[in-house]
């Protein structure tokens, strides 16, 4: 159960109503009446509890689960459990998603800009919306309706942000036009020249970094993050696309819609990246590489030529998985053969 | 020498005054009286100063030695040396620890609350706490006695902070209970989303994340980490787990007590550390994967499978680390054959 | 073309003018009159811009560039191309990155220090400097002439910064003595306490860090970098060396100048770097491991041995490029034999 001083939980709501908000058949039907107040984790739920079973490895827990109800799918449904009603969606993992945002919707936060944030007067700031304390915005920034910028913020001059947007504290965004209804969490640096340096009599020489940081609709992103403003044209980042943590996006790196990277994954300069991409945890991509749409990169592994779409690969440098899982096979055998 | 513009250090001692201060035995006994002004390195040492000898590599740094004062073992006390006072101890990298802090004690700092702190009225500050510039401190947030906040930090609704923490400028702080005696560095984001996606159908849907960061006393916590709340359930840092820089934490892990984590190691969503667990930088450990009591994790590994307690692995995968010197060393072999 | 709402472009100029100021020679001379606007990708080009060929791989787009005037060496400019003027120079990577600072030169901001900055009264803030809105400044800190201190960057006491820095928002910097002409971006932390531990009976117990950070003039430092000070003596970073974002330098490191680190590079503890060292992203060098001038680390690279001046290394561990790519190769062959 969430800790109700920092989360507000809406409900209780009965069974027959979040069927019908999910759009998931009840099993029995008959327990429509009865009542759940959160959702939990499998293990965890109790009788007024709804969990979700959506992966068969989780059988031996689904059979024991106490929770009162279980979204899961029709066929994952005839498994054995412990009486709980069952809520059978084609998707169960989406539909548990949207179970999360009935018990815990955005909210709408009071809108409000403090009198410790300065703000220049050529911004232009949208209605409703929620400034904090020491946040500083530039001249001519734009910020959507009903956008929240966190504490300490920093939004340096010309910047766009679109409406719906979340930002959280302690970020530096500059050269950047952004999108609606992006979630960008703290300590995120936005915008930065890029490294692109030529070598020259004395040391590296930077080249001028006169791009933008484009970032589209509903795009997430992750603490510490830093993305890199293009050199000549600019740095793109699709919408819906999400990071995770300490990723690094360098100057000119073009990436599709719908992608995801985990933490600490790296994209260096005016590398490509498709749509609906999958970057594993601290995978790291070489500059100028291109990676097609659909493709999976297992993490850790180090992306050195380009990718095909729909490829899944693995490995330093990084290959396709099958090939890697073939040759991490054959050096244990060689190994073992040489003792 | 340190510099005094940083530095506030205390003294002199006589030697017999800091072998009482560690428990150790000073060799010969009749230098009792000699004064020393400061800790340094092994070679940069002078008579007035204190250095450790602890590692049998360093033997020849110890023969040249101007150190007035050396820390050491029993056994590597028998090694030639230049004149130097010994300080026997049975720990003597612990027993130079401690030297370090009678030289350099961590001090009183002044207790204030600056003026252009924003803290709401509902916040509980304890007793003689430090609160600097630009801090931000939302509703009902708890400061336990004597903690210092570092200048433009900002520290969301309801998080609770033990006392005696440190904690430096610059930090993101949300949903999260934090234990007393904490000292966490500059620029670090905890609490954040943690980045668990379903694929919906116009790209990855974010699950809600109703967990709280939980971290226990004594923790250290390097610049730059991001450390995310769980999702169901909580994410959890043990007492006197220690993480250098840029480390990142994922949803819903669990750590021990006592871990090391060297700088830019990541641990995704769930996974589970024991205790006394050391990592090396820039490690990887996979989602899900659980790391037993006392193992180690060599430097630059991606573990995607469980670890047993006390045991060490290596390499990308992690496998033991005999096994992976072996295949190192087959590997070479393999290559030079084939030429 | 870029957003003249965030960069203020000069000019425009001739051929002739730009020919002279890079000491370049215009091929055919006939078209020193032409007009000159912006710089632009070779591709992107068009009659009013200035684009750069520097390698032969770009011969396609040389060959069909509609920009006005080309930038090129001597021999490349022997390739087909599509009528634009040439100018031929000794290094024309380093004559484009000089046009970039033509047209778009850095400027002189203006000066100002904001009623919400916080500065000590005992600081020394030099002539002609910009410290923007929420910079917090402690005791004793010395700032150089003309430099420019981002909004919300916090520089604790005793600090010292040369003239004519540019440091972006949100940094955190303590226990440093920084030169002239740094370019730090935003996000990054400066002087935190080196992960120096040693175990104790009740988990890991700091050493104490009384060094600090010395970096030189003219040093770039990326967005969200951490730079820990010296436990006894100083992490230094020499001239002219350049980091990437994300990049981890650990306690009393020494690097040289004029190095490049590519992002989120990790050099770990008493790491020593020699001048001109080209280290790629994501690459991790060990404690205390030694690496010559002008060495080269490939990218993801995971150096655990001491590396030669001039050497080039890949791998993990890191090994003689050469031996490595044979490996690599060695390694794909018997997986295709064992299948």
């Amino acid at each position: 159960m969430s800790d109700e001083r920092f989360f507000k939980r809406e409900g209780p709501f009965t069974v027959e109503v979040l069927a019908q908000k999910i759009g998931a058949e009840l099993k029995p039907p008959e327990r429509a009446g009865q009542i759940v107040r959160d959702i939990a984790d499998l293990e965890q739920a109790g009788k007024d509890d709804v969990a979700v079973f959506c992966n068969v490895r989780h059988a031996g827990a689904f059979a024991k689960s106490h929770a009162g109800v279980i979204v899961t799918s029709r066929k994952l449904g005839e498994f054995p459990h412990n009486g709980s009603a069952l809520l059978l969606s084609n998707d169960p993992r989406l539909a548990f998603a949207e179970l999360g945002r009935i018990f815990y919707p955005a909210g709408a936060p009071k809108s409000f800009v403090h009198p410790r944030a300065t703000i220049a007067a050529t911004a232009s700031i949208g209605a409703e919306v929620a400034i904090a304390a020491g946040v500083v915005i530039g001249e001519h920034v734009v910020i959507g309706a009903r956008s929240r910028i966190g504490a300490n913020t920093v939004i340096e001059d010309h910047v766009s942000i679109g409406s719906d947007a979340v930002i959280g504290p302690n970020c530096s965004i500059s050269h950047a036009l952004i999108g609606a209804a992006v979630n960008i969490s703290s300590n995120v640096s936005i915008g930065g020249e890029g490294f692109g340096f030529v070598p020259g009599p004395q040391g590296p020489v930077r080249l001028s970094h006169v791009g933008l940081v484009i970032i589209g609709n509903r795009v997430e992103i992750g603490s510490n993050c830093a993305i890199d403003r293009g050199g000549l044209g600019n740095t793109v980042i699709g919408d819906m696309t999400a990071l995770d943590n300490l990723v690094q996006i360098g100057h000119n790196v073009r990436i599709g819609k719908g992608c995801v990277f985990a933490g600490q994954a790296g994209v260096a300069g005016s590398a490509i990246i498709g749509d609906y991409v999958m970057v594993g945890g601290a995978v790291s991509i070489s500059d100028h590489v291109t990676v097609g749409d659909g493709a999976k990169i297992a993490g850790k592994s180090g992306v050195m030529r380009d990718v095909a779409a729909g490829e899944t690969v693995a490995g330093y440098p990084a290959m396709p998985i099958r090939q890697w899982h073939r040759q991490t096979t054959a050096l244990a055998k060689l190994a073992k053969k040489s003792d």
